[in-house]
């Protein structure tokens, strides 16, 4: 603690910074004066036995701020939770130690488990600037990373949150790299595992940098934002849940750094395996299948890059006591038909309730992931039977309604009041489709935070079209987002590649 | 322009978000509904003809901002300058170009001429968030940036402002690559510069990492924020000038980075050099001397990295067209006495005047710049008799107060109202000062900001002191400052190394 340290009067500002903690003071506040505090400063606010770091934001003109109150952003308030008429201790925080290892870092020097500690604990309590974090993720990314450091950033941020301890000798769990539109097997794998009788307790994260997350696509169909508590009672009646992760605080640093890649729109290998490694192991998770799709428009291109990101992920896997399988999948394409929660959603129950409309290449996909993690749970040779006998005989969607109905209610996903066509500028037959483009779409709809929002595919690599025929369909829920997402779609050379083919 | 936008009445939010462009509005809005704008979305807002892109914070409560109003941070409103009633109108603003290239950077890969070009004008343009361009400094820090691409970046930064031309043949300047705490020599170079009859231009920085900036300390004594006709009025007259760049806008990319680079408290050669050159580019220098203090405390720590710093400048000068003399010089130890704008500033006029209690080191220093200056203006051979020579004259303190008269007045520095003594824990010689411990405790003094604050130093490398004998006095403006920064040299193993030589 500080030694110099002045009160004022807590209030709420009533503003959303995007959980960043702000407080805002007056400029001739004498606690401001007094301090030295200046716009940017990082303050250290006590209140009770609570406290958090805060960038001060002066108050320059107004008179929403009494002089002698600090009010406070969402983020910051919440952290505080200040009792009517509280007053807040403003002081100097110290300064972060993690600070000089992030330039060390930054200059290309290689960190240590005690630094890396530092690091995770100066994020957690708020002691770095999302500056100083962007410096950091930065400073992580391509190959600056190397495998001991890996294992030592997951430890550190495993460190940081919780653990579970399901009680079992065989708990499965599963993580797909990403970056493939629609791609949305978990609910459905989760369904035919659990329905095996294994155990599947799946935290899900919501979207990073893509429009759905598997948390934003189960949200559409059953509340996701479970506590430890319900979690358990899900898993321990039905196997298997799917409920959103970053409300367990299982990996409360992960949230932190994700809160930063997501508008930086950049990750790495590195960061990717602390983090699923890191959040796999504190779920209690012991054997896990992780899907990696490879393709130019994903988010691995190419064999090497998986098998470099592979290499890694064994490594840390083993050097944190978990059972890794591997599965390398196409990537080429969006999977399934929509793109979006609502989108995929609708996808996912037509696989699971054996709908003749359904997605044919999600369903193989999912079936293709279940037979994976039976086969890792004992079942050698048989894996992928199993897996088509429960999805074909509606025991996986039974107990998939049965999950949803333990996670607090199942619900049906609706359309997006919005929707316009894209057509084919000329005739002729698909022959490959962006995902980034495609996906990038489907994000300025609405996607993810619009649930119903993103793009419905009309037409699927292979298929012949025709000049103002039907390529896909934009959703939104507002009309300025569908303007604004069919504008990208009119300006860019396409998600479609279409040729005459002779 | 995007073709969805809709309009609010603009409001001053009255809030300093230290310069980053902020727009308030109501979650309840309808236009962040029928936009789908969410918290830290990027928006832009047309008014009249000018534009800003402004980060949204939504407004959750309070009664300070109407529904139909959206309220703009001082930076926002200084962009945009409504007049009363006037309406904005909001869009999503079209994704910045240069965030693919920042990833490729991130991602290590060579960045070409547009690309930097892309970059640094998305930055101008705020289409470039604050993570965005933390992600570019990290990615551009330690070995990131060749020499090619340095003089890409250094290119694109000059042609983003403007260049001054002085229509003469020879126009003298200097730089110090800083780190060296108290080492003002500017202001003295400058007056015997512009005794001697050339033309010296200097613009100055406020601080970056530092307790003082060239401009922070010759604020202290004159005026230092002029526009470009007011400069060149002095200069006209008085052959030098020191004021501050950034109110120039001659390098607006250089403060754009020096926003980021400031909190994150680091940067490298690659950004040193850009920095450094494309502003002496700019300000229409053709002869330019830059000094590099040297020692294991300072910023530059070694030979080796002097030499890799000195390559660097002189392969970018040569391409911009700047003939460069560098000079390294000893960066073991503090310069003067007074560390922080004002006590800097004292030491200087004492050099000026030729006080007889007058730092000898700074005299020192001083005069071997300017007389290197002296001598790339044509002097060959008598650069440092001629520099002491109109230094013992008068002749530069004559000079010096013009200068200052003709920037808007000589005033006379002041000192801080709050002052503590920090003692030796033991007797002994003072083997070393830390130049970067010193310059920490007058920064948590309040140097830059607070003109008064900083460090005087009470003893030198070589002084014999008894124990409980001054070694430093801090100074404040705030009690709280004086507190927090008395706090911290208590703490640390102290920026005084004392031996009992034998």
């Amino acid at each position: 603690m500080n030694t110099s340290s002045h009160s004022l009067r807590l209030m709420p500002a009533g503003i959303d910074t995007y959980s960043h903690p702000v407080v805002y003071m007056h400029a001739d506040c004498h606690v401001c004066q007094a301090e030295g505090f200046r716009a940017l400063t990082r303050v250290r606010i006590d209140c009770g036995r609570k406290w958090v770091i805060a960038t001060l934001n002066v108050v320059t003109g107004g008179c929403w701020l009494p002089p002698d109150a600090a009010a406070l952003s969402d983020a910051a308030w919440q952290a505080l939770q200040p009792g009517p008429g509280a007053l807040g201790r403003l002081s100097h925080p110290e300064p972060p130690a993690a600070a000089s290892f992030i330039r060390a870092k930054v200059y290309g020097e290689r960190l240590a488990q005690a630094q890396f500690n530092t690091i995770i604990g100066d994020a957690l309590a708020r002691r770095l600037s999302d500056l100083d974090l962007a410096a950091f993720v930065t400073a992580c990314s391509g190959d600056r990373l190397d495998f001991e450091e890996t294992i030592a950033l997951t430890r550190a941020m495993q460190a940081a949150g919780k653990s579970l301890n399901w009680g079992k000798d065989l708990v499965l769990d599963k993580h797909c790299v990403g970056g493939l539109p629609g791609n949305r097997t978990t609910p459905i794998v989760v369904a035919v595992v659990a329905a095996a009788g294994h155990i599947i307790p799946k935290t899900s994260s919501r979207a990073i940098t893509s429009p759905a997350g598997t948390a934003d696509v189960m949200e559409v169909m059953a509340p996701v934002e479970l506590d430890l508590t319900a979690m358990r009672r899900v898993v321990e009646t039905q196997g298997g849940c799917v409920v959103w992760g970053g409300g367990l605080r299982l990996s409360p640093a992960d949230d932190a750094l994700i809160r930063i890649e997501r508008p930086l729109d950049f990750d790495s290998d590195g960061l990717i395996a602390a983090s699923v490694l890191s959040k796999k192991a504190a779920a209690g998770a012991d054997r896990v299948i992780i899907d990696i799709p490879v393709g130019t428009t994903a988010k691995v291109r190419s064999s090497a890059a998986a098998a470099a990101l592979s290499a890694r992920l064994n490594a840390v896997a083993a050097a944190v006591g978990l059972e890794l399988k591997i599965h390398i999948s196409d990537g080429s394409r969006p999977v399934g038909r929509g793109i979006g929660p609502a989108l995929e959603a609708a996808d996912v129950l037509k696989v699971l309730r054996r709908d003749p409309d359904a997605p044919a290449d999600l369903r193989e996909r999912a079936l293709t992931l279940a037979g994976l993690l039976l086969e890792l749970g004992g079942a050698a040779g048989t894996g992928p039977e199993t897996a088509a006998q429960l999805l074909d005989s509606g025991a996986a969607e039974q107990r998939f309604m049965a999950i949803c109905e333990a996670q607090g209610g199942f619900r049906e996903p609706e359309t997006a009041a919005h929707r316009t066509q894209v057509t084919a500028a000329d005739s002729g037959t698909v022959t490959a489709i962006d995902n980034r483009l495609i996906a990038r779409i489907a994000k300025l709809a609405g996607a993810p935070q619009r649930a119903r929002a993103g793009v419905l595919l009309l037409a699927r690599p292979g298929d012949r079209v025709q000049r103002g025929g039907p390529l896909f369909e934009i959703h939104s829920e507002t009309p300025g987002e569908l303007a604004y997402a069919q504008d990208y779609a009119a300006r860019q050379p396409g998600p479609f590649s279409i040729t005459e083919l002779s």
